[in-house]
């Protein structure tokens, strides 16, 4: 029990570069490719969504790209963040493993999200962009970008999944506290919005959707750019502050990870705890195996095919190749809204095709069984999303105990939740139910993948 | 803005001992009464309600109490907390004040609670108890409580303010997800509940009265002790973890604070941060001032007599030497639930009474308006109750602009408000009201102060 807690780093060892593993990897991304032509596309016609260096981020393959001054002032808010070992959890798996997990839910929004969100509103801001649309399906990312703009004197409108915006209420007046205007996807205020309507006033929307409405809000002003959470690669480099923080801590507690663990949504949480890691063990050889956890009910990585596919419903936003549940996927509203995303990040993809990581899909009863085993030894109550990683590594301490091996794990937590409680509620009431994804569903999803010309 | 702008201290920094202010207090502190006799009680009186180890801390005039190993350890799964100065804040305020802050939001609760609910948790289970009844108000407490008895494996029964057991769902839930049972009172569980309902069915509850109940609780069953988050000196003690590690944060900032805020409910949180500053005023004539802050509708310290009365409602705990408002006080349903206590921490009333510390009083709007503003600096949701410590700081910030000092403030960011949006809502629906107690309503709260002989 008086094994050391935990590993704080000082504000100096906060990590003054972004690592971009692009420059490490064998084979370079596919091209981003348009929407309405299918072919690549080059700076100009992403320049109505996004300001000028998050694009030059977009394509970067530079290994370091240094994070300004003026964004390490405000991450420092926060971080360098907590790495705890999980001894009481431990002790109640009784096994050998060390479990490890490093802790984002200290930030301001309670997750990861605002390590980008304070880089992408800080471009905006030295680019002269007034207003920032965006989606937000857990409401993570509009509570991290309205925190964000909050700083900077930005306005901020953020297109919420409304099967999020009515079960999660609380998320919706932190984005408010901070002065971003949120309202429910799909919405009046934009064309894919009033159609989807049309057809489904019940509509409980899709992140798919909610980006839809965001590209649309941003492209039709002047005043007012895009700004995505997760998935496309600046938004994966802006989170590799979490791995390079944990690599330091790791080597403080005196040991490698054998496997790091991250959950998987749109894919920048786990890249920002693996790709540091993945890039060790592509350069240098460091024997560790980074693990994606996704629900089974949207299983991206696990189920879905690796191709071309739109990033949106309405097929707005660009199209990237990664693994994909068809732009027309309507997830099952489960309570894991981080993790409801049809696609993948590109580079997440492109490492799980080439064998440089793995994806487990797990079913959501499990998840909470794990996550409530988790607060009641470890005292955080962690974010639905965070608990696929919780499970994944108690699933890896558990064999680890069963072949009788010491097995070093460590995940991300990427937050808390305080804004879930009323999921854990119903876990408690016997009121949720476990859904994988029937292939037949998948299959029809999958029929409008978009002509490419690459 | 690349001013330093946090302190985190390793494990081995966190305070080994308790400090006991009572050691160096030039008067003893008034004893305690039983509330059948008005005579003080003995250790025995109290051993149906607490552990003996509680009871000994109770009365001690020790300086140093050591702080158990299996607490420590516990305690360090969030300590030492972070102290940060608010840069942020600063810049807005356009103020020559330095502005720091003690955050105890970092613990599994999200409030300071947790530091004495661990402790009382411990040494009710090393005497052998299976169950602890208590009360809450916010839920801050009965959550915490219900967090050290799922380590320790005891069951614990938390009477809520039925206000906030309604307008708090997601405390409620946490409560639950720790294993907690929690009930509403007035409850039907309860002699005094019974009676309550009877006269009101309608009741909002109080402290006061969910105090009656839960001692009652405890008194009836042999495998049940009482424990209180707040008021009492043990309480007060456990809270001296806050006010050391700031002592050492501030060295390593290299200033120390000109005046020390805490808001005022029971007083531990205020006691947890001030007292070893005062301790230093007392002994080693540190230039420090320490100041409480209350809501003007709950203005104990302000308003209040300094009398003997009872600690709860129905007159079943112990009374004490205080500034009191009445046991039959029953403050608006104002949203800073933790702060609608009657009555006072005797420690902090009777070195108010001796000129150590000073007391103030706010109303509710300016509280919210000065959380805003914080949250859109510092980027944390502060508690409803923090927001009185914040209010303060920024009157001392104020005034120091107006007289072109230099001051540094210190206050103690008691908790976060993820469990309070709902208020935050209202706040901006301008719904919210101030309320000041009219000098009738507490004088006739008073007219049943008990008969003592001491």
């Amino acid at each position: 029990m008086s094994e050391k807690r935990k590993v704080h780093l000082d504000d100096h060892e906060m990590p003054k570069f972004w690592y971009n593993i692009v420059a490490d990897m064998p084979n370079k991304p596919y091209p981003v490719l348009h929407p309405a032509t299918g072919k690549p596309v080059g700076p100009a016609d992403l320049a109505p969504l996004f300001p000028m260096q998050i694009i030059q981020q977009e394509v970067s393959s530079e290994r370091q790209i240094e994070i300004p001054k003026e964004v390490r002032d405000i991450l420092k808010m926060w971080r360098p963040s907590p790495l705890y070992r999980a001894t009481h959890l431990e002790k109640l798996l009784d096994t050998p493993a060390h479990i490890y997990y490093k802790y984002e839910g200290v930030s301001p929004a309670g997750s990861h999200k605002p390590n980008t969100a304070v880089a992408q509103a800080f471009y905006n801001k030295i680019e002269g962009v007034k207003r920032i649309a965006t989606e937000t399906g857990a409401g993570q990312w509009g509570s991290a970008l309205s925190f964000a703009g909050s700083l900077f004197g930005l306005e901020i409108k953020v297109y919420m999944v409304r099967v999020s915006y009515d079960q999660k209420p609380y998320r919706k007046f932190m984005i408010q506290t901070w002065g971003g205007n949120v309202v429910p996807s799909p919405s009046p205020d934009t064309a894919a919005g009033r159609a989807m309507l049309a057809k489904d006033p019940d509509c409980p929307g899709s992140l798919g959707l909610a980006i839809s409405e965001a590209v649309e809000d941003a492209v039709s002003r002047d005043d007012t750019k895009y700004s995505l959470g997760s998935v496309l690669n600046h938004v994966c480099l802006h989170q590799t502050v979490i791995g390079q923080e944990a690599l330091i801590q790791m080597e403080k507690f005196g040991e490698m990870p054998d496997v790091v663990i991250g959950c998987h949504g749109g894919g920048s949480n786990f890249a920002g705890i693996s790709f540091p890691f993945v890039g060790k063990k592509i350069k240098e050889g460091m024997k560790v195996r980074c693990v994606a956890i996704e629900p089974e009910s949207c299983p991206t990585l696990t189920k879905g095919p690796f191709e071309f596919d739109y990033g949106d419903t309405a097929h707005m936003a660009p199209i990237v190749k990664m693994y994909t549940l068809g732009a027309s996927f309507m997830p099952p509203a489960i309570h894991a809204g981080g993790l409801r995303y049809h696609g993948a990040s590109p580079l997440v993809s492109q490492l799980l095709r080439e064998g440089f990581i793995e994806a487990k899909s797990v079913p959501q009863i499990a998840c909470f069984d794990a996550a409530v085993k988790f607060a009641r030894t470890e005292g955080i109550i962690p974010a639905p999303e965070s608990s696929h990683a919780i499970l994944g590594a108690i699933q890896e301490a558990m064999d680890a105990k069963a072949k009788g091996e010491k097995r070093v794990i460590l995940f991300n937590l990427s937050g808390h939740g305080h804004f879930d409680l009323a999921s854990y509620e119903k876990y408690f009431a016997g009121k949720l139910t476990d859904y994988a994804m029937p292939k037949e569903d998948i299959d029809a999803a999958l029929k409008d993948l978009p002509k490419v010309s690459v």
